[in-house]
């Protein structure tokens, strides 16, 4: 059985954690760790959990907490894991970080782009960005692991195998993405009331929003080149998903046929990846509550550019299923274990 | 591995029974079944079944269908499961009718309420109304179970232990009950047209809806009376979920903890029944996907009455999940087998 | 010209005054009262009215207030109106109170629901309730009027003409209320956050609403007795609109007639109330965005109850539309002047 | 008094046109057309209008209409229009048509995406587009105006001073489009169901919209060009509005400034046209149920590309309230009468 911690685990991402760990038959959560809830049973946060969770929150400790599990999941704002991670710590147990904290390999772009200083930029040539489907042999024998963010999940994959064979200009890549409302946090902010969100949608983070430079620099090894794009993500009235809308042109002439085929290269042993037939193109709804990335694609001669269309849960492959599967990768468990998450509709 | 057919796998119940199914270890779906779409694959109705539902929609014929399985859901509205039942059927395989054929003992009600001749009043005796908390024994050995309704399941587990203890006055008894938009089915019907139902609430059916013979009938047998009620269902603008709040006069003075001991002593070993601490209620969001019943509870000394509450996901408890639940009572399997759904939240 | 000023501008409610009284022809509003936003331009806090009202915030000063403007609204929380108000300011200016400080009229009720202290009880007696279809006259020529909550606009005037007729045994009353989530304000506050409001419908103030109260005093001076009720408000995923469903047992056997006939004595002229056709009941999205109040209702031979449905958009007949209504009044304009609100649907 | 008929009047865009003349001090509405609702009371389709409408429907003849009217809305699918149209019609009243069948000059364009035979090209020169801030002074003049479409108007507005000032590259130009459900019509299909749409987003008609060649040759006029472009809409989860976010490469090194005075040379006296300030971008809560069209647009160095948003509520702006601008415009009315409609929110 192994045991997991979880820091922040009273977050939208750290909910989501609970609620897939309690239903994996080899592992035990031995810590939830909430700040702001600390001493209060869990399932008075979170309702859901009555009868399920017994358990009351705890305190952020990481040292202490490292001593008693195998695995820490710290679902936390920016720079909180680097300022608590150690040799020491990494050297008793595994981390999977849920923030950005150890997503860029260079230290300049982030504190730029996130604000912060780094605490911790020992161990980002270590960490190992965790996006399974890319880089599954290093994700098993790290101690530190990057997880994805929820945007970047979805805008990575969605583009990856063309990016990868080199068929489309990465230089005019634009992404246009839309997210339910979760991936804002349950933080108690105006913006995010239900009459706020209710009835609207808007653009944020035009030109600027802090997934750019991560998607940039997966797809720039990808396709072997530094790339920029455009990436504007729109908050939706809705609670999960994500759609990412992706548009680049082609570099060459190709079929519906010969595209699937690449995807196929990529995706079709991989479980959590489902590409979709011909004149299909994704929608959330069918993602709902599993760690599917739903991938369909369209060639429009007109302008010679391919659209491409992914969806997930933001929550879970975008957050707390992608960490489920880097841990299982991590403990040498089978993949999918704990994620056989048939997708809820409606 | 027992083996399955469902006659109305298209709708939302059916689907939901798919959902459950599918991840149902003892359980192997056989037949899917749904006139609309005969020979269109399953996954090309559902998407979010796509890579793991591989079989078409077949007919209707339950003959065929009980020579090949040993369950038959019926997912069907009014009507279908009694034209279709016979002896030699019943003797081949057992049925959970999730339609209102079987759960009135009364045919005279039946007709009058639902406005259709009954074409098998002949099996209505032996039928078991598969409230599984109430009746449970008779549903381990049955053929013939009418699956209860969705509002009807959430409005008499929430009265039923005061009905049963005769604490409440049950000709006082008023059931104002919401329920969200799946409980009114994938018919392509205008009211339930995205732009009809968001941004609204409206009652319907009132003092009217075939509910309430149903709840009557089991209240009374409870309370051991015959009783009249008042059910007023509503429509509200979420996918899932019924709250039903129930209004009673006492028929004495008594404390929280009192009727706190009651509830506790019908639901104390049940599962899916969780009754609340004092001063929370019940909330759809806390069930969502989930096979429990909430229940919370307020006397007001005021006006000598208790206001219930429960909260149940329609399409789970109210549906999918009370047949599951029933079909592992039938076939000797733990009760709970498949229904370890932990609440998606949010 | 009527020279208006605004307490608390940028609460939902003043939004909505702000709205209403931009298209009024007669009302010019002079102060955009704020404490949360002084200096800041009202635009931005409400990016719709970008290019509509050019002013900034101001503090909620009433004793300057009260020497610049004819009429003061004050949309704020409890007890600060009671806190500002004086005979020196009521002797230069009209208050239309949207708070609960003058709405009961035993101060001793308001400080037991309100846990506050009153302090103002010297206007009480004074106050006008700003029920304008019940006290016209007295709003005419009142100087502080104090105006309905939105449950009790609702709650009341669907039940009022019954029980001033004596038509239903009061002491069986129960209201229970359905509302959007505008009526829980603009406060940044966890259970008001998008994802904890969408996709759910919980009970709260379970015989514990503040409004208990002046529905009981009001449908008192109407049915001639001291009554006390149930009041149930449940809160939905929705901006706008509040469904009050009421149950009475009736006194005697009347028919719909009879009972649309009373119904129609005291609305038959009112502009604003809407009495439904047989067999017809309220919906908020038939009442979006206007001043009306829908009224339908079904007789229940079965049990001798009455079924009574009220509809109203919280934020108009609910809060800034009566309060305008009872502006008009107090002025001596057209009582439905700047409220020929169209209902906005869908 | 302008006597004014509608021809589909019992859809979302027709029943936007009756809310908004009933408000109209220059109008009267004379015949409220609806195939499917012959004989029956409008205001039982739309129960709003109780009390407000007491007409009942009317059939579809144009002839009959052209005979009582001053004007004909054409509110009704594609085709239909033109099979009525004749000069006898054109030569005794104006028609505006919401539909498509004369918006496009390209009389082969229009049945390569529609699939129609057009029945009536030889009005197709004669048609004014009747996007006012483009074509004022022809609408002026005009007895038969195409009335843009919902996500052409959204589209082409935003782009089009850059267009026409040469500032971007034509055929860089990607738009990606959200809508609210309504811009789907009030049709009884299943993928317009409630929960079909409700907790889902989806891109549709990719690379294949009819709305693509509407806007290239609009924006086509305005470069100077034949573009081609892409044009993506999604489907979100709400009633009204649609959000454009428009990406395209900027021809030479331009400032915030310098875009801005661009836009306000064109918008600065359109009362109908917001231009945002810095760092402010449109939202569809901000224009809901109003005719403005709010732009707002950033300028990302790293790509050289400038992102363009544009908003405005898809019944107003994008049909009914156009429609009534252009009427205004053609009875040489104030062009805003009737429009003065203040954004509601929430």
């Amino acid at each position: 059985m192994i045991k997991a911690g979880i820091i922040g685990a009273t977050g939208y991402a750290g909910a989501e954690l609970v609620r897939i760990l309690t239903g994996h038959k080899d592992v035990e959560i031995k810590w939830y760790g909430s700040r702001s809830y600390i001493d209060q049973k869990y399932a008075e946060v979170y309702r859901n959990m009555f009868q399920i969770v017994d358990e009351v929150c705890m305190d952020d400790n990481m040292e202490q907490l490292a001593s008693q599990v195998d695995v820490i999941f710290t679902a936390t704002p920016q720079g909180l894991c680097a300022s608590l991670v150690s040799e020491e710590i990494l050297s008793r147990t595994k981390i999977i970080d849920l923030s950005a904290d150890f997503r860029l390999k260079d230290v300049g772009i982030y504190e730029e782009w996130y604000k912060i200083e780094h605490k911790a930029p020992q161990f980002i040539d270590e960490a190992v960005y965790g996006l399974c489907e890319v880089n599954r042999e290093a994700v098993r024998s790290a101690r530190l692991v990057a997880n994805p963010g929820c945007y970047t999940t979805c805008s990575i994959l969605t583009a990856y195998p063309l990016a990868k064979e080199g068929m489309i200009d990465m230089n005019t890549l634009i992404i246009d993405a839309k997210s339910g409302t979760s991936g804002a946090g349950r933080g108690a902010k105006l913006p995010n009331l239900y009459c706020e969100v209710n009835e609207n949608i808007k653009a944020y983070g035009v030109a600027a929003h802090r997934h750019t430079p991560e998607i940039e620099e997966q797809l720039g090894y990808a396709s072997g080149e530094k790339i920029a794009i455009n990436f504007t993500p729109h908050l939706i009235p809705m609670n999960r998903g994500i759609l990412a809308t992706e548009y680049a042109s082609l570099k060459k002439d190709v079929s519906w046929e010969e595209v699937k085929a690449v995807y196929d290269k990529y995706y079709r042993n991989e479980k959590f990846v489902r590409v979709l037939d011909r004149d299909v193109y994704p929608e959330t709804r069918w993602v709902e509550g599993s760690n599917y990335l739903d991938i369909g694609f369209k060639i429009d001669r007109r302008t010679n550019r391919i659209i491409m269309m992914g969806a997930i849960d933001n929550l879970v492959k975008g957050a707390a299923g992608q960490a489920v599967q880097n841990m299982n990768l991590m403990f040498g468990l089978d993949e999918s274990e704990g994620l056989d998450l048939v997708p809820v509709f409606p």
